[in-house]
């Protein structure tokens, strides 16, 4: 089931925000169709009867979590790239709400930065409020993935040692375009083209530390709350974008999340 | 004026959580009355006309913050203590909202790490959505001040590059006892005692960079939000807390922050 969150954008339900079941061929856009659901889908997600066409809806991020956990270099490829040792342990930083845009929205160019890039990376987000969660019990507090743009400001995380500035500015985490709850993470291709150029390309079994071993760390020492959202590391490829630039997150079984570049307003 | 959040301990309104303003003495806890106010804060806080003398209620963290974003080594003497360089632009991290507690709650000590330290702090509350605040207009989004525990895994910090697990643990965000808005924090004592005993000591003015400073910096980046807190760094003096110990945070004009040290649950 593909979860999205949306607004409508004309008639008397103008702006009206809601949760809704995507269905359709997500390679053929004209096809699918948004059911709104009453409520929140963590709960009884019943439809309304509504349903939209894609082009008369907003896509919005499909959450807004309260904290979004992010892992460094867990692909040897991109460690390597970058010139860092992969770590033994996962390397885990935070990712502000504020930074979360969804997939019919704009990653402004920060003024501060001359070197923001581009992160393709497989999200989980978080089904239940858990913590300590062995690494068998994982898939219990998993909702469903979605694509992200873990967008990095490289100047600016290169020049202070912590990444807070780097990888939290405002609109440097585009989420979307819908969570798909029945998928198996192990082996996804994932993609990232700039303006339809390939530039990164990795598979999810390439992980160096996966998906339940990463929840099991990260709750070990924290709480996650019920659409909390966990980056899982981006592949090789990293590269520039531009203002102007459309970049594209694809991640085979879930689909495809493609922000524009603006600058800063 | 002192903004505290709290539960009522007994009698028809138990376990209700307010937000009251706090008068008395706070050297002399029993002359202290919180009088509720309806509604939040930074909204019209009107009095209910409920009074509570400290002992009837449970003081709460004062904020839930959407964040925190907390500051590394912005006093000389404390980078000194652990060797590490001073930082040239202030070094930025997030703690998670999971990780906050108020005054009446305690520390739970974390299994995966042996080495817990506390690092008493001046936390800044943000009043109003802002961003690229310009130094000059920083007192402009600030609500208020309160004290701060940034309780850190010092031997996670050590062996993890990113901070998100040895800072952002449950419980490692002590927050309280209560907001005091009107206050000058240029040169302010911070102090911290574990069982009584003094352990760090420090004034605000040492700061490396100051309270304008460092919310211009974090804020050239992200949006904060009104309630949003700002932990400005720790003196010299940080060390480590046992299962058992009571540790304390003081600073001069606001008050006490007093959390006990238990192991998790």
């Amino acid at each position: 089931m593909r979860i999205a969150r949306f607004s409508v954008r004309e008639g008397a339900a103008a702006g009206s925000v809601s949760f809704g079941i995507v269905e359709g061929d997500s390679t053929q856009p004209e096809s699918l169709r948004v059911h709104a659901i009453a409520g929140h889908p963590f709960g009884d997600a019943q439809p309304t009867g509504e349903v939209y066409q894609l082009d008369q809806v907003r896509l919005l991020s499909p959450m807004l979590p309260s904290k979004i956990v992010a892992v460094g270099r867990n692909y040897a490829a991109h460690a390597a790239e970058l010139g860092n040792e992969v770590p033994e342990v996962p390397l885990t930083f935070f990712k502000p709400n504020t930074a979360v845009i969804g997939p019919t929205e704009s990653i402004a160019y920060p003024p501060f930065s001359s070197d923001v890039q581009h992160e393709a990376e497989l999200a989980v987000v978080i089904g239940r409020m858990c913590r300590e969660v062995p690494v068998e019990r994982v898939p219990e507090v998993v909702f469903g993935y979605t694509c992200a743009n873990d967008v990095t400001a490289r100047d600016i995380q290169q020049r202070e040692g912590q990444w807070a500035r780097a990888k939290g500015f405002d609109t440097s985490c585009p989420l979307g375009p819908w969570i798909e709850t029945q998928l198996d993470p192990a082996d996804l291709a994932v993609t990232c083209t700039v303006n339809g150029e390939l530039r990164q390309t990795g598979r999810t079994s390439l992980m160096l530390h996966g998906i339940p071993e990463l929840i099991a760390h990260i709750s070990e020492a924290m709480t996650l709350l019920p659409g909390d959202v966990i980056l899982t590391g981006t592949p090789a490829g990293v590269g520039p974008l531009n203002v102007g630039d459309e970049v594209a997150v694809s991640i085979e079984g879930i689909g495809t999340l493609t922000n524009r570049v603006i600058k800063r307003g």
